[in-house]
């Protein structure tokens, strides 16, 4: 594991599980201090950005904070246009819930956050199961990105975009956070943002098999829970 | 010059100078439909938002689009923080006004709707001037982000990244702006967003220092003019 001594850290937080796990194995593998990102971009599932505050109050970070930015005028996304609807867990969902270039969008963001705190390794959490739909969850996508930081940064300076969980299935994700003690309890996944969390959706469907692959159970409520 | 035929483009439009010449430049040289598109990142000087709705009015664009991103709570930049004064202009001036990765920014938010509008042609008008103090008005930058916006969209595609004005003096920017038949009576400059302009910011000396070197009179109107 890398281990970056007691320089400070960057993670993006959505408040999710991938990106708490991040910010848990951030504060087990590095010294330095931690600082915490979320973005509201309007999100139908907002009420993980008041998770994503919790959760950075409880990890002990410097600094959290929430950039806000608004993707409806952008439009296409059922994630962020309320006139589309969200897929059920179906063969092929995930193109469906595309914002597009939203992992660049996030990592600009942290990245204008990094420059004033003077941070110069990010950390962002996509997964192996995100790949196939999500091209943005590609470790040479970060890499490509790595250079055009370093590029557009106001000063020369190296930027290191850390994807510690890029090989991590979503099961071995939750292996590692349950080892790590991660409060999921605390994290948000439900695109529908819905708090019992609607238990249909393609997001709580990865949610809750991975937690099943386990034998553990999921410690947030579910309105009710997709047939397997 | 690039022709890029009949597909269609997309211009980042501030309302001052250089992106609009650049629109005006980008009409005259190519035959699709063309898009705008305006960030509002909580800008000082957020008049020049309504300029770039009355031009894109007035160049016929196919969709002028006007995004909201709030860079007040990155904080470091007086262009946001109403709390930090801008400066005059002196030596090394520039420096004190850069918003972290601001046009990483633009052309990100940009890159979203070209895929909702399916354009692969995306304009935006660094100009030489700005070369010194902006690290991300330079080509190289360009040429990396067009890798990464490959990478990193929904589906495999190519991005092109013009910068038709990259080698362009302010003077000569103006200087094709009025054989286009720029309006540049629409277009605003002053850094803190006063109309009459206030005349003595960096932004304003700028410009005043462009129109004088053409013996052109600026059509806007300004409270004072700098000593020169």
């Amino acid at each position: 594991m890398t281990d970056t001594g007691s320089s400070p850290s960057l993670v993006l937080l959505s408040g999710g599980m991938d990106s708490t796990t991040c910010l848990w194995w951030v504060r087990a593998n590095t010294q330095g201090p931690v600082h915490s990102v979320s973005i509201d971009y309007g999100q139908r599932h907002r009420v993980e950005l008041e998770f994503a505050q919790q959760l950075s109050t409880l990890a002990g970070v410097a600094t959290h904070r929430q950039i806000q930015v608004d993707l409806r005028s952008i439009g296409g996304s059922p994630l962020t246009d309320p006139d589309l609807a969200v897929p059920a867990a179906v063969e092929d969902r995930q193109t469906a819930t595309v914002v597009p270039f939203r992992n660049l969008l996030f990592v600009t963001l942290a990245a204008g956050v990094a420059e004033v705190e003077d941070v110069h390794d990010l950390y962002i959490a996509p997964v192996r199961d995100d790949q196939a739909a999500y091209r943005d969850c590609r470790r040479e996508f970060y890499d490509s990105l790595e250079s055009t930081l370093g590029l557009g940064a106001t000063k020369e300076a190296d930027f290191r975009i850390h994807t510690p969980l890029v090989e991590y299935s979503k099961k071995r994700v939750v292996q590692l956070g349950l080892e790590l003690g991660v409060p999921y309890e605390l994290t948000h996944t439900c695109y529908e943002g819905r708090r019992p969390a609607c238990g249909v959706c393609d997001a709580c469907s990865e949610r809750l098999a991975a937690f099943a692959a386990h034998d553990v159970d999921d410690p947030i409520d579910y309105e009710e829970q997709a047939a397997r």
